[in-house]
């Protein structure tokens, strides 16, 4: 045992971790961060390990012990995460000298040799030890040491020293600090529950009034919330409300010239009534949107903004900042393009411009600004077409002054930029879910979405629809349609969301082949019957108690596809311990299907012929099943999913 | 589009590496890298990417290009390593000025816009771009650039210049150096095709004697090589040749006291005679070694030796040394101990003890003697015992002197430290083969060995039986055992070994549950007839031909397990462009069975029903087969398995 060398032992892969440590973890609060790591050495001495950990704002790191599983050859730990912000984690690692001690000595019982002159080695270590600690403890390990080295005592009395049972524990760690191998230090975003577990309802407030024409309010929103806050929403999402340009300002229906009276796009932002920290004037003051905000958490609502870092040619930084945009070889300022469109009411930013420090700044104190005013929960808008570093500095701004706020990334495009922003600290992300529809599409991505390395760091948000998204799927499927997706949105997901009319099954499109709604909402005043006839409201109210109710479908790894012998009904458990639930659901808007499904009983715990009762959350009804194979049938026009509690009889 | 911005654009998961680029990558000289990166950007703009490389001892870089495949979003590239030694890759990645600007020209036009605005800002880029360049490229692209400019010239003859097939090759790369985003640089250990490709054949040169109780010598086994060649092995690989100790020499099936003419174990290294780098003296001269070494060069054969870092007490370094041992409190040198067991014969080296540069200089100056000597291979005794650290630097120390030596790590020992001393250098490595006889147990481990990441640092080195294991499979299988063995290890991997007195079927273990040899060479003496009955030959020869002619056999990755209907008869695919070998094995000793094969017609190129020969190369068989489903039936008293040829017809 030479205890001069340099650390001998090895950590490899420790999991998990995003990228190697270059972007941060995200865990909810009340978790378990379960760590694992290879940890080796040369040699025949074993080695130690634990996890260390700093919770926000601590001084002291503390520390778990890793146990070591010799099948595959990996070692294990845990801790929890009490509180919401920036945790760091590491592992570390040491030669166990005490124990390979007391290992040998046992074997060199076994092996009836005279250990003596090893009860002698074993003093001395410990009293290198005892060196090491304080108190009681130190007292404890020296008076062992001396009973190991006591040749007075009888033999039997100086091996119970050696086997003392909190020994191991008094004595675990390294014994000079050049022996400690470390791994990278790993950050852990730690989130507030809602940021993983939420149902979204999105409206425009514009839209609230009662009355056909005229422009809705805050106070006509306000209204509204008793009414969503029954349906079992969580979080009320408003498109942008900043005070809208005129400037090249699109009629309804995207018509390039809007007419007198036109409202115009929400995310054309900015006027002569202010930008991106001021209210439309026509949905009311500053003070009628903190009482929106007010209301809402009087209901158990929490009020999320959109915002979307571009202006109207009107908003006010143009005339303050015109170095803030990006500039013509002519000395006009770029309107926004993706050749051969034009957005010529909209100018994007220039984010690497020259007084880049100030306009960060700016947007920063746009989030700031809100928070201020009582939000907490942004959905930013197309952030993958802003720098990326921006992202990584505004967020961590932002979070490290408000670690409970909740960023939603409203990102659609290739893969590996929405995982990009979601790695950069965004707490949610949109998703593919509205363009996965047959079984296969659903299971491959709901696989990804569920497995590592994604579950480290994206937390889809799957909305059925959004003002940009009528998939055709629900153009063409109908009422049944309607309620398949919101089964299977709030159901494989913990965090979902509908945009407003999806609940009366508004599936028009602007024209056939596109995924814009017709007289959209982002161009014109929409006024609606909420209660009007085959509307979804029970479904929403029933589908959001259940998630409230069974905490298997709280969390997002937990999901199994089950094998159904006809592959348009889509059968999946979701699982938590004591809450089993298995969702069924005809994809098939347009016919009646029945088949068998392979219930996974060996896995629920349940024997290959027990029978077993399911239980219908969803339409109220009850079955007794027998083992694997089972029955389910399911006609559109009726109920097109059943969502069971599994449950064990007697 | 801004110039002056920081890099953009974001290089991530780059493969293969191993560990993120902690240790170098293995390849074959010859072969190709294919190397792949996530490769992207925030906006809109378009990016391009390169894999850059530097072979050993070139000053100049060279580049290929990578191709981005949409689906799965991910970037591919490649280059040949047609050198041994160490090379460097990395990938590059800029934002594509160029190709945007010309992608989104042909949308305008498309769009039916006027383009001429456009056609001076593409012009103002080429001249950027030219200025970057030399010669007649710099002189092609400034004539475009001013053809783009030019207003005298016709719309048509402008576009043209824009369309010029030659210069998107002409202006590929980044415009600032500002721009150019860089993966980390990785080591590309590159081999010789021996390192990954051949067959090894172990003897004990004191064996080597055709007269009963004579202690046999260099010139006996160089009469031996003749015979070897024959079989077709390719490397014939010595344990220890150095003068052995007599201090506490073992003696005959490992008794614990050797008695008179007892020849002691050749891992119990150094006498009077010498140490690590001097031949044991009834073996011959090292002048007979040398013969030995060209005679078998002169064969086609390379001889590769045993080297052990251990120590008899005889050791010339323990009287010169004392320092490089472990010493105890009272003076003395202390043995090797696995408690309880006790290895009085061999004193470990202590390599942290404080002379440690000497004493690791001495043990890098035992492999540069060799190779001076004619030896460019080395198996390395229990690597495992001896620090990491050590490894690392003595692997790269001897092959940054001569790229061409090989290393072969023995180790047995649990997965993670193996995998480790194969990441540290070893260019093969043993493996649990000997251990793994049932269908699921070799699928499980070849799937391993055969797959990322494993293949990209792990050469498995499959030996059948070495002296230290005789697996209770080939004790009780008897000869059609040992005929099933081979073929596994022929053909699952390009490397593979058997010990001296496999041919003969020697299945004799110390005693019941044992895993050593009977009467084990490494304590005395053993003559034997190789052409005794029953032997192995005319296998083994057909078998290492078989290896030569079919490239499918050479490389680790292109293996696929086929489906049997009878899990005893073990069937696999291996193949090449150009060359499908299909082997069935009947793993069961004692029965014959028979099966249907489910061959993978598809992914072999053949029809569902095409008919197809399969050519037994091992039995000299030929059958017509069609389609998937195919019977086999091995009668292990008459052939264990098939080693078929597929071979379409036609």
């Amino acid at each position: 045992m030479t205890l001069t060398e340099p650390p001998r032992v090895v950590i490899e892969d420790v999991t998990p971790t995003v990228d190697a440590g270059r972007y941060p973890l995200k865990l909810p609060v009340g978790s378990t961060l379960d760590v694992a790591a290879n940890v080796f050495r040369d040699g025949h001495d074993l080695v130690a390990a634990r996890v260390v950990y700093l919770a926000p704002g601590e001084p002291q790191w503390r520390s778990a012990p890793l146990v070591y599983d010799f099948n595959p050859d990996r070692w294990y730990g845990s801790f929890r995460v009490e509180e919401v912000g920036r945790w760091h984690y590491g592992i570390e690692a040491w030669p166990d000298h005490f124990g390979t001690w007391r290992s040998e000595l046992e074997k060199r019982i076994q092996g009836g040799q005279d250990v003596r002159p090893e009860l002698l080695v074993g003093s001395l270590l410990l009293e290198r030890y005892a060196g090491l600690l304080r108190g009681e403890v130190a007292e404890h390990v020296r008076a062992l040491a001396q009973t190991l080295a006591s040749e007075d005592e009888p033999l039997a009395e100086r091996l119970r020293a050696a086997r003392d049972e909190t020994l191991a524990f008094e004595v675990y760690g390294p014994l000079e600090p050049a022996e400690l191998a470390r791994s990278p230090l790993y950050e852990l975003s730690v989130d507030r529950p809602e940021a993983t577990f939420a149902a979204w309802y999105e409206l425009f407030p514009r839209s609230q009034s009662a009355t056909p024409g005229v422009h809705g309010t805050f106070a006509d929103t306000a209204r509204r919330l008793p009414e969503i806050a029954a349906l079992g929403f969580d979080v009320v999402y408003l498109p942008p409300i900043h005070p809208i340009g005129v400037t090249h300002r699109k009629g309804k229906n995207n018509a390039p010239t809007a007419e007198p009276g036109d409202v115009g796009s929400p995310w054309g932002i900015g006027s002569s009534a202010g930008g991106h920290t001021a209210v439309h004037p026509e949905l009311g003051t500053l003070e009628d949107f903190e009482h929106l905000v007010t209301s809402a958490k009087d209901l158990g609502l929490e009020i999320a903004l959109d915002i979307a870092f571009q202006c109207s040619p009107d908003h006010p930084w143009v005339k303050e900042h015109p170095e803030w945009f990006f500039i013509r070889p002519d000395g006009t300022i770029r309107y926004a393009e993706n050749p051969p469109k034009k957005y010529e009411d909209i100018y994007p930013l220039n984010f690497w411009c020259k007084d880049r420090e100030a306009m960060w700044n700016a947007c920063r104190d746009v989030f700031l600004f809100w928070v201020e005013h009582g939000v907490k929960t942004f959905r930013v808008d197309n952030p993958h077409t802003k720098p990326f570093a921006f992202w990584e500095w505004v967020l961590r701004e932002v979070q490290t002054a408000h670690p409970d706020t909740v960023f939603l990334s409203e990102s659609f495009t290739r893969p590996n930029r929405m995982k990009a922003l979601a790695k950069l600290g965004f707490n949610q992300s949109y998703t593919y879910f509205t363009w996965k529809n047959s079984a296969s599409e659903l299971r491959d991505y709901f696989r990804e979405l569920t497995s590592p390395p994604m579950t480290s760091y994206y937390r889809p948000n799957c909305f059925t629809n959004t003002p940009d998204i009528l998939h055709e799927y629900l153009q063409h499927g109908g009422r049944p349609a309607f309620r398949a997706r919101l089964v299977l949105a709030a159901t494989l997901s913990p965090l979902y969301g509908i945009y407003s009319g999806f609940e009366l099954c508004e599936g028009t499109p602007v024209r056939p082949g596109s995924e814009e709604y017709k007289d959209s909402e982002k161009y014109q005043l929409v006024t609606r019957d909420f209660n009007a006839p085959g509307n979804l409201k029970h479904d929403i109210a029933r589908l959001n108690r259940i998630r409230r109710e069974n905490v298997a479908l709280q969390t997002l790894p937990n999901l199994e596809f089950v094998r159904s012998d006809y592959d348009g009904v889509l059968a999946y458990r979701r699982f938590a311990p004591g809450n089993e639930i298995l969702v069924v659901v005809n994809l098939d808007p347009h016919a009646t299907h029945e088949t068998m499904i392979d219930v996974p009983v060996d896995r629920m715990g349940l024997g290959e012929n027990e029978a077993y009762e399911v239980f219908d959350l969803l339409g109220g009804s009850r079955w007794v099943w027998r083992g694997r194979r089972n029955y389910v049938k399911l006609d559109p026009t009726e109920r097109v999913a059943h969502v069971f509690r599994v449950i064990r009889r007697g």
